[in-house]
């Protein structure tokens, strides 16, 4: 499959979660073990101080750690568990999840992702994760 | 303070974060150190699969073990880091997650939390949680 | 087999491990999906300033996760991934990990672990733990 | 201060955790934010089948952490907490854990950690960790 394909089809796939289009996270690129996901700033993701709220952040870095991780195994995946540290407020017009597979097998990848946030154009790092994506076990089996 | 007025409190603080509203949550029971917050599952909050998505589940947790983390401190916080395990698909009619304060020293505190589904009136274990929330540092100052 | 059964062969498979001999480990219960590891505190486990070394505790925390998960899922084991807060100095005669499996499934557990450090006969909780413990996968495969 | 004194300097210190040197711990590489330790592969270290047992490899990840993020950070500082995703059995002739500092602040730094073993010459991802290190809070307070 082409890279434009590959990354519609990604796109198409998150049109389907309905909190991801609540949210407003957008697709930027995607390939095999490889994930850019955007989450424009709007007041709706605030919290109480007027920075992004913490779950907007974990929700980009889940789901790109999913993208990075699904795209890896090439199979329908869950997200196992994750572990995230925020490093600075998140404040800005944008944030920036980059994810990316460190290492693939057969029924699992563990992935690694930065959180940016975009601010008058320059990138600052907000936050750090690392999880586990698993192949979604077969029907009437549970993990 | 009295138990309901430090529960109305918390509950005018989460009221103040645009992403709570959006995903509907409440806050259910609130006392130094613990914490009981609940989402109701409407479609919005779905993945593709018709299952919550895992974003709602660790927003949930992550401020649940907030709430716990700062009534604990009796200070303004920050989420320092968490970390989730997903353990079941988030189905049911409602989530709702138990926090509560393992430790609170000077500066931060360590919270875990359990995250129920409700399905049919019967809770079932969907995640769990572990993290660290912080004392907000003064301003001026960088954590 | 009889508890006591269970928690013997527990302990021939910790001798059987040169780290655990080395770190001094005694197993104290084992039932399934439930562990109690402890580690006399020796000058040998010390960091350089007299306390016990985080990765003496981060062993136990792992070992007990291991031992919880295992004997819960009743298979050969390995540890996926956990993680581990500190919440204070390893002083004291003794630390005593006690881990409990909070979900099994078929091809994974996932498990809780308190550790405690004992001094002048007081337990003091010093850290806490969670994570996976995985199924082994059958030979010519990889994870 | 030159780079060689600066990893003689680590390398004094880490002599003085009778654990590390317990189990072989050696300091390569040592700059403000980075550090590089290697741990040769002998029997002691094995758990029961042969491979090094998982506790090295954390004692390993969270020793780097805790280099990287307290010369990052320039002062006396504690393991606050860390995660660990093991990936591959850990066999070979010596680990190497590489940890970096991707974000230093007043009072914590988090950093990542890769380990890898090496194996007839070649280095192969073995596990991937990620923590928070703290200063060392003010003698007579707590964290």
């Amino acid at each position: 499959m082409n890279e434009t394909l590959f990354l519609q089809k990604g796109q198409a796939f998150l049109a389907l979660q309905p909190l991801s289009t609540l949210i407003g996270a957008e697709l930027h690129a995607l390939t095999p073990g490889y994930c850019e996901l955007h989450v424009p700033v709007t007041e709706k993701n605030f919290q109480q101080n007027g920075f992004v709220h913490g779950g907007v952040v974990s929700y980009a870095a889940d789901n790109a750690l999913t993208f990075a991780g699904g795209t890896a195994l090439g199979v329908p995946v869950v997200t196992s568990e994750f572990k995230i540290n925020y490093v600075r407020p998140a404040v800005g017009e944008r944030l920036i999840a980059r994810a990316q597979a460190v290492y693939a097998g057969q029924s699992q990848a563990v992935c690694r992702c930065d959180v940016f946030t975009v601010m008058n154009g320059e990138d600052k790092l907000c936050a750090v994760a690392q999880g586990t994506i698993a192949r979604l076990p077969a029907k009437n089996s549970s993990t």
